[in-house]
């Protein structure tokens, strides 16, 4: 297969720029194009991600690797809904004696939640219940509302993989909604780059772990979701109008820290790695925040 | 007392701008300022709002009244928070013999959710059951986090209202969270306007009411709130950077039409009021959405 191409956001010198990420370094993208589409976002809405990408990778390279610092594909999306309870066991874990939902849990996370990939995540003096859940991102090309499942795939325009890192105990600080748990600042990260989606198979049956210092503690298959992609843009698609650059985090696999007995949470200097088919590794470590 | 001023976001001819609203028409400040800060949000991070308001005092109105279409008053805001449960009766209204919680209920709504003053809220085609919601809305002017009770005022710009309406059986769609039911398009509404705060005395115990074809629904005064204007900044800025312009809707008194029995919904027609003292009175009409 050949690889497929990686474009990411990232900053140089305290530039937010983008570009395409080979082997040997990053081609360049805003310094062609920026004036016309300033981030990805705008790539996008122009339906030109796959175009650029090829055209970039003609090119050598700009810059080191080691000169950029990855962020968060999409800086300023327009939204990020995430999706909670998604895989069969999760649903179990929850040991309430309900059978699975038949709509998904839907929350928002602002983006300042989230760093980019090999950037630390940082637990917060407030709480020691800093804990991982990987999961893969859709990228929302073709805007839309009531985006029926069959069509919900032409309404994809890139991937990408989420760390939904959580605080656990803010997530039941009160008595609904897990906004405050899911949205202390750089908590979880997205990245390192999108793929464009240009085929279903780079969906349909994948699979996405999740590594703490190496060992594997989640790991499934996108087959076995309660629900789908396509019905998850379906749903989500009724009450909001999504638009290009909209980032959509579907769900993460059983085995979050807090799900053993007793709960294991992320520690200053553990290493988590979020990995799936043809997506690539989104790699982050945790360090205490400096107050 | 003074009049305070009234600062706008409006269209006019299909452009967004912002202005003083006089009672003979409106002083179109982005003819005047539009270069420098595009919207009201960056006018408040300029912390130029009151300064705005007062050489736009002394100028005679640019725009009819009749010529300008309502906008919601921060157009693209990075944040808009919503609190749940925040008086003493909404609480007991939920009949599950909790007391009262001891931490605010906080959910995200996107701006799309919203429209302006004036303009037709949208009974979506997935449910009779749209509600409404009268509600305080603080913006903020100067960001932090971690703010101190103490120092909560001095972050807040202004003042505005919110019909927080709500597609109710859409909040219970799913295991957890309300985010669909809260987050139809142009289910909601927020204005008319921004009043800057400057004074304490325009928060701390002022009466909200909510009307539906001119009968009192919901009033209640701020100083019973469950969650203080101080307390819900403190604990927000907790887990997230509160930035210049960021809305945050404070929570609605007892009396939504789902707490009838049998509930009362909106219905094509109705005609919602949301007024608070010193703020003005958010009207907005209901229409069932085109497709």
């Amino acid at each position: 297969m050949t690889e497929r191409p990686r474009l990411a956001s990232f900053s140089h010198h305290g530039t937010l720029k983008y570009g395409l990420v080979k082997t040997d370094g990053v081609v360049d993208l805003s310094a062609r194009h920026g004036a016309t589409w300033p981030t990805l976002r705008e790539v996008i809405e122009a339906g030109r991600l796959v175009q650029l990408a090829e055209e970039a990778n003609a090119l050598k390279p700009d810059l080191a690797l080691d000169d950029i610092r990855f962020e968060i594909p999409i800086p300023s999306p327009e939204k990020i809904i995430c999706v909670g309870v998604n895989f069969p066991d999760r649903n179990e874990e929850y040991k309430d004696g309900q059978a699975a939902p038949s709509n998904p849990s839907l929350f928002i996370r602002f983006p300042r939640s989230f760093t980019g990939h090999d950037q630390p995540l940082i637990r917060p003096p407030e709480s020691a219940q800093l804990d991982y859940e990987g999961e893969i991102v859709i990228v929302i090309g073709k805007g839309g509302r009531r985006i029926a499942e069959a069509d919900a795939f032409s309404h994809i325009a890139a991937l990408s993989l989420c760390n939904e890192g959580t605080i656990r105990d803010w997530v039941r600080h009160a008595k609904f909604n897990v906004t405050q748990g899911k949205n202390f600042d750089r908590t979880g990260a997205i990245g390192p780059w999108l793929i464009p989606f240009t085929d279903a198979a780079q969906l349909e049956d994948i699979e996405v772990k999740t590594r703490v210092n190496g060992q594997v503690r989640q790991s499934d298959r996108t087959s076995r979701m309660i629900f789908s992609f396509r019905k998850i843009i379906n749903y989500i698609s009724t009450f909001t109008t999504l638009v290009p650059g909209d980032v959509i985090v579907t769900g993460t696999p059983t085995g979050a820290g807090a799900r053993f007995d007793p709960p294991i949470w992320l520690k200053p200097g553990d290493i988590v790695e979020v990995e799936a088919d043809g997506l690539g590794t989104l790699k982050n470590t945790i360090v205490d925040e400096v107050l």
